[in-house]
């Protein structure tokens, strides 16, 4: 169960625009609106929801908040400064955590956003359970409409099935085996060798080395190994041709 | 060590404006650009920074990726779709963590964001050590400029100092005490046995209980439990009254 998203009296329809471009990408799409200023099916408004126009033909308009959230079971208040009411407030991460609870519980859930200067009145604020604050370089906090919207459904969709924090983008080319690196690194000392890249003997196996770890944590594929002995292939032939023909 | 937000050839110079409001909203001051198509210092840009201005005037500009990277020790590239190239792919959530590490450890870190239409090309990218991507709606990711500069600019103010997930605001009320609670549930015990509404002696104690649990659960400051005294007095002094005057 999705939570909605409810727009309290927005005065640019620009903006419920950009809201719904914002929702889809973090895949929310239920969109509420609360007394628009602006019409909201405005040709701005379409534009600017870069083709999420869908959430706004969907959206369900009302006069007062009450009549807005009156199916919800906890409703969230955005708020960008401290409203001294007795509720808690938490940070978008812990909201999309309770929301995720909630709706396991079968709980709907609904999330207030204030109109564009103002931010939302104390009595709309005084309807919801709890206050989500985002913590904001505080001397500089003041968050676009959409941008708020953007995190706090950002926060959600993260909340879900969580992406791999790290993962390797290779394609079709497949790593290199430890065979194919020692092939390398056997070609690469032959050839250091015969060039005498290694003026003092002492030092060649702990240069050797330090190569080494420089190409294994390059975490190479096999496509790449066949380049590497490609390259020192090329500059040996080429240095070779150079000696055959000095005057090349 | 804060890093560096690079754009590389924005097109309009609007989106430069609101990228400096997402970036100050997160604390981020350093602002590079390659080769803008419009003046970043145009009135439009001004306008859509918000008051973030001084990030536009003190923006370094080159003409060259390369150019906007060479002092930095990693750079990271957003990308929304994948690029078949062997790079690390981490979130904007595991980006913070490293560039938070990477500063600890002395080394600069940079962002670079593509333009709008069609991100960042494939030469930009191979310049980086790390792919961002943000996890998003795989039907709609497209994200505006600002947007995405947002989520990473963010993630990196989120992973610093943690906010509380949750706290209570209360303003000067202080929480009442145990005693205040039960000199409330004494009051209104004795207006309950008064007139009557425990019908059923049996159930008494566990009406009461459940009464008592209701408030307790509302965790309430010391001026809320004297207006429930108010309450229940006013309450009961109507009733009073009217039995005293029945024609009223």
């Amino acid at each position: 169960m999705k939570p909605a998203v409810i727009l309290i009296r927005p005065q640019l329809s620009e903006n419920i625009g950009t809201t719904c471009r914002a929702m889809l990408n973090c895949d929310l799409t239920e969109l509420r609106i609360v007394a628009p200023r602006e019409n909201w099916l405005s040709d701005k408004a379409v534009a600017a929801s870069s083709g999420a126009d869908a959430l706004l033909h969907s959206a369900q308009v009302f006069e007062r908040t009450e009549d807005a959230i009156a199916d919800l079971h906890r409703v969230y208040a955005t708020t960008g400064r401290n409203r001294y009411m007795v509720k808690p407030v938490v940070t978008p991460r812990r909201a999309a955590e309770e929301i995720r609870a909630h709706a396991k519980d079968g709980l709907k859930c609904g999330v207030l956003f204030g109109p564009e200067r103002t931010g939302l009145e104390n009595d709309d604020v005084s309807l919801a359970d709890t206050v989500v604050t985002v913590p904001l370089n505080p001397d500089y906090c003041s968050l676009n409409l959409a941008q708020c919207v953007l995190i706090v459904a950002y926060e959600w969709f993260q909340s879900g099935e969580p992406a791999e924090p790290v993962a390797m983008t290779k394609g079709a080319q497949p790593p290199a085996s430890k065979k194919d690196l020692v092939g390398f690194f056997d070609h690469l000392r032959r050839e250091l060798d015969d060039c005498g890249f290694f003026r003092v003997d002492d030092k060649r196996p702990t240069m050797m080395r330090n190569i080494r770890n420089m190409f294994e944590r390059a975490d190479l594929t096999v496509q790449e190994v066949r380049t590497l002995h490609g390259i020192v292939h090329e500059l040996v032939t080429h240095r070779q041709r150079k000696a055959a023909s000095p005057q090349d």
